[in-house]
């Protein structure tokens, strides 16, 4: 029989050719579709040599596979016979000339391919081109196919199975491209065999195959270990196996697989967003991923299908404006239309979720608190308190983002990279992603000693991890989470405690950060926050460098200019306009005498591979200390409109009462209350423990892990 | 009589009032300001004692006036009461509270006021409140009418016109504030002497009032001097002036007063537009300014109703997705509607064109020249060659600036200020604007032994002006201009020709430039360019400094950084990614050897008060030099979806023939083409002037001021 469409049967076709011309999310999806194949087939069709990454080749590769993907599933919804013609003649091209190009020369560790560097890539290939395939066979004549299948589609199924065997069960986020290749493309070519290999592995001994890889690269909450940025690029070939398992392997209630784990893990990997759309840079990231990535539209569209839809599934698909152009997509369409023509579907707003790492979920976790403010506004805080991920494993345990207003205000710097940028070396990773970006000075966190968190030894910073103190999101007035790193650095124990406040008098929730460190010996504390915009004022004097030298030698310090310095006695205050939006900073700690140092990147730049970005800390030396600081978001600026509203903010004060092994004491005070929050130091605390400290001759007691206290200021003076 | 609308009849406010609701230009402005107004209105009702500027006094004093304004005229539009009490509460307590406030204490040069630190926004309260009075005069007691006279009213007529009488009658951008306050508030209380004052002048001799203000402030061109952000600032009272005198002085036929100077100073002022709205930030402007700005919108509403509607004025308001709540608005919403259900409107492709300066036209001129791509994104390319702009200009003679596909690439920098944002200096000019904004290396020009044009002196700059040479806008092939300035630098003339060249291979109209400078003796040429983004590639090697210091002590170059630097011998190649968009400069001069420096604005700034920005200049050393160079636009990225075409572009070389008193010559070498540009250097040329230049043996004949040569090179080949 002749090769049918992998993805979707007749009826289904029929529903998607309905929506062709329309308003809905699938309609304007199949437009879009339309718009960029049209484009794409009145170029010339060409099937290229080898190139460099992010070349001319490897670009007109990608498109290649791209646009057949669409064309071969516009020529179903169509009827027209060019989308068709379109992945015939492609097809025809590279069946002649597939085998007369050699591997690529190896350059990294990634086996090489005869269309591209490295076999990844040849994989996304044969995965996007098989399922064209699938919807245009019934088109081509038998020797055209034959052709095909000898010299294209057999000979790179056993190149991944058999030359590269031996990579094939890799349990990794680039195996899941691999069997979904494999699996699909024997599908395709009438070979069933390779579809229960791909899912069962080559050794059918649950050491790889896709239900290995599900079962064993997700922890129990779902999380990927390399983040965000790498889950979403495995979830696509992830979503797309699992919907053909489902049509070709109905035996296996793949979407019910071991408690669900592909919807929990599309669920772990959508929680994690921003509100805008976009993901934390966790690890190696690019700043401007997001869930409008394609991949994600496939995860979202399997998603509402198999798993069920909610108003957050629709927030996200109209950020998206699109689904996936199929029966899936097609579900979540019109669940939107339904829901906006009876309500309106606003941003998501994703609860707070605590995602636990490791297989068993007790190698620490990722924080995502959300908060919003009187008009809606959500403010977002990520920490880091779980694993290291592995090669890609960013040094910032504990390191904190924070995110409102649409923009992230303390901010991940990204990966030191252009993705397909060839002249900036092929795209790859670069040389200062490992002597910045992954540093633990490039993030929010504090630096000892300018040295880096487990002094940069990935497989030590693989064998650690953080420990979970309270995850707590329940309150009106406030949320919070806190852990321990007592790992990452010798001797040293690390615990920070962030919070969120809601506080009457503020236009937006305020972040309260307490960040210990206690241990032997002195030591030298850079506690640093990345932000971006243009200082506006600061409580203390500075002075600007008249030269700029480097803040270090290593460790990221290398990179960092030193643009100016001021020492600061009690809490310091940096005010700065990103954008149009206010913040302002108030930090100290127990060591009182301190310095800022206004940073910016750029030194030992060679090749201008860093971005230029500023960054502050706030310097103590001595033995252990509690950093405190609040950030406060307020006002308003219009440059092209010139309006400036509530410039300078309302908190005033924070004040370190006191912190010991038991509890940390500090108050903040705004200009109508004083705020007291006490904060458990216990590690084996619940909450149901008692807490009773003193600090300067006053106890304070509370039971559970922290506690909060508002005094209203005019209430007081009277 | 009981004082009646000043601008709309009842006619007129009917027509508004259909509005109301509709998804018309006019129906969104309506919503728009019932949303601003009704949120303003929910705050308790406050009016401030004295406040720094910028400040929350400064800034509701604002509001109070600007929602005054549209409340006023929503009150009539909608007939509900709670608008025009909203004015009449408010206007109370001013009456209660104005005569109680001393004047300011001085701290500029412009005079106090009661409620601001400078007379200048005391004008606008005036003249805004006197248009919402006017609205709701019929529903005020006689009493609270003549409270609001004898308490307000009358006293700021009486401040503007005896205790300041001395300033009424200044020719000046602020002037036209003082003549429209004091003319329309002298209607709104039924003196209409002070119309007359107000446009006749105080002393009726023709150097003072309306009259002589827009007979005199701008060039035949209807250029203004300050530039277009300061021009924007006029253009609001004007318009508003202009339709109260063509209402209540209909005899002066205002609109065709002096050849319709009116229209044609509005026209000049939306002529200087980049291609999304933005003005150009020439002189001392923020790079933000743009036609949506409510002036303009009135402006762009008055134009259209009394000088006529083109398809560039309805993508204006297409811009503004606004229009001026008042039957010229309706007007010009009308025609919008209609278009729009005929033909598409995009955004405006303004025609390029050349505006003189000075009284007579004749001390030089604004150059703005634009091409379209194929795609019909517009490039344009502005020079400056006219006049010093007074006490906020700059001194960039020969200055130029380059925008397309929606980003400025060869940057202004703008004005060192934060307008309104009180911990910024109370919001005025920072001293970073003198001693860098306004120097000539912050601009894309050459400096010339590291100082300044006219070194800096304002009366000197007032008194030379740039030359023009040509400028030809009709080739589908090439457009360009080209102008001297020869009294900018002591003993040194200069040149620039600048180019857009649309050329086969190209995605975009090519930059060229050939920037010539011409006299005794040595001289240190620094050749600057001001970009924005990333550096991708260069041609030849530099070396990133160890440490920074400063490139210089004087002139601007005390704040910028060294950052990088390279020995070049022949054409240097410098590439950058701005956005989604690669540019690729390519430059050489006459001396063939020379050094590219990489600078960073941000040294000797001890508040922060500069932006870090890079640029970078090819310096050269030596007697007279030509410096020639193009800008290649090309490629595409997308970091969020990760994709790059056409990273490197195709322009190869450019090489400077020769270049003597006669003319200079340069090829430019692409892929697949030779393009050869000879340009006249003699100033006395014409259309008709034959030109015999001979460089290294060859003969280069044409005539008129300039011819192309493209030789494709595959057919030289054959």
């Amino acid at each position: 029989m002749t090769t049918q469409p992998i993805l979707l049967n007749e009826d289904e076709i029929e529903a998607l050719r309905r929506e062709v011309g329309t308003s809905t999310l699938m309609g304007k999806t199949i437009a879009s579709h339309i718009k960029d194949v049209e484009a794409f087939m009145a170029l010339p069709l060409d099937v290229p040599g080898h190139g460099e990454a992010g070349g001319y080749e490897h670009n007109r590769h990608k498109q290649n596979y791209t646009y057949m993907n669409l064309a071969g599933r516009l020529f179903l919804v169509t009827q027209d016979d060019k989308y068709a013609k379109f992945v015939r003649d492609l097809l025809a091209m590279y069946a002649e000339k597939y085998l007369t190009f050699d591997f690529h020369v190896q350059k990294n560790t990634n086996p090489t391919g005869r269309l591209f560097h490295q076999i990844l890539n040849e994989h996304c290939w044969l995965m996007f081109t098989s399922l064209a395939y699938s919807c245009v066979a019934s088109t081509m004549s038998e020797q055209e196919r034959q052709t095909v299948i000898d010299r294209v589609f057999d000979p790179m199924l056993d190149m991944f199975t058999v030359k590269y065997g031996h990579d094939f069960d890799r349990i990794h986020n680039h195996g899941i491209w691999a069997v979904a290749a494999v699996g699909i493309c024997g599908l395709a070519v009438g070979k069933p065999e390779y579809l229960e290999m791909s899912v069962y592995g080559l050794e059918r001994n649950e050491t790889g195959g896709f239900l290995a890889q599900i079962s064993k690269l997700f922890a129990p909450s779902g999380y990927y270990i390399e983040g965000p940025y790498y889950h979403r690029y495995a979830i696509r070939p992830l979503c797309v196996l699992a919907e053909v398992v489902h049509r070709h392997m109905p035996e296996l209630d793949i979407y019910n697989y071991k408690d669900q784990v592909i919807g929990n893990t599309v669920q772990a990997l959508l929680s994690t967003a921003y509100p805008n759309g976009e993901f934390p840079a966790l690890n190696d990231a690019s700043r401007t991923m997001g869930i409008t990535d394609m991949g994600v539209q496939v995860a979202v569209s399997v998603y509402s299908k198999h798993y069920g839809m909610n108003d957050n599934i629709l927030g996200m698909a109209k950020i998206q404006d699109k689904v996936w152009m199929h029966p899936c997509g097609l579900e979540l369409s019109n669940a939107y239309e339904a829901a906006v023509a009876e309500r309106k579907i606003g941003l998501p707003f994703i609860p707070s979720v605590e995602l636990n790492e490791g297989p068993n979920g007790d190698r620490g976790a990722q924080g995502f608190v959300r908060m919003q403010d009187k008009t809606g506004d959500v403010s977002q805080l990520v920490m880091n308190y779980g694993q290291h991920g592995m090669g890609h494993g960013n040094f910032d345990t504990l390191g904190i983002s924070f995110f409102n207003r649409g923009q992230e205000v303390l901010r991940e710097y990204g990966f030191g990279r252009w993705v397909n940028v060839e002249p900036k070396f092929g795209g790859r990773y670069l040389d200062e992603n490992k002597s910045y970006a992954r540093q633990t000075i490039a993030h929010n966190a504090v630096t000892v000693d300018q040295t880096c968190q487990n002094n940069f030894d990935v497989a030590k910073a693989d064998s650690v991890h953080g420990l979970p103190h309270f995850f707590k999101v329940d309150d009106e007035r406030i949320n919070g989470m806190s852990a321990f790193a007592n790992e990452h650095y010798d001797g040293l124990g690390m615990q920070r405690s962030v919070f969120m406040l809601n506080l009457d008098e503020l236009e937006a929730p305020l972040l309260l950060d307490l960040y210990r460190l206690n241990g032997e010996g002195e030591h030298q504390y850079d506690y640093s926050h990345q932000y971006q915009g243009q200082v506006i004022r600061t409580n203390f004097d500075y002075q600007a460098n008249q030269e700029l030298h480097t803040l270090g030698d290593d460790f990221g310090y290398q990179h960092l200019w030193n643009v100016a310095s001021g020492q600061v006695d009690g809490p310091a205050l940096v005010s700065w306009l990103q954008n149009n939006q206010y913040y302002t900073w108030l930090g100290t700690s127990t060591q009182q005498q301190g310095e800022v140092i206004f940073t910016r990147t750029g030194a030992n730049d060679p090749s201008f591979n860093l971005r230029s970005e500023p960054a502050f800390l706030l310097r103590a030396k001595g033995k252990s200390t509690l950093f405190a600081s609040v950030l406060e978001t307020h006002g308003y600026f219009n440059e092209e409109f010139e309006q400036s509203v509530n410039a300078r903010g309302q908190v005033d004060n924070i004040t370190v009462i006191g912190s010991n092994e038991i509890a940390s004491v500090v108050e903040i005070t705004t200009k109508s209350s004083t705020v007291t929050v006490m904060v458990s130091n216990n590690a084996s605390a619940t909450d149901a423990t008692e807490h009773n400290v003193e600090f300067n001759g006053k106890t304070f007691s509370w039971t559970g892990f922290y506690s909060l206290e508002i005094a209203n200021q005019s209430s007081q003076e009277k």
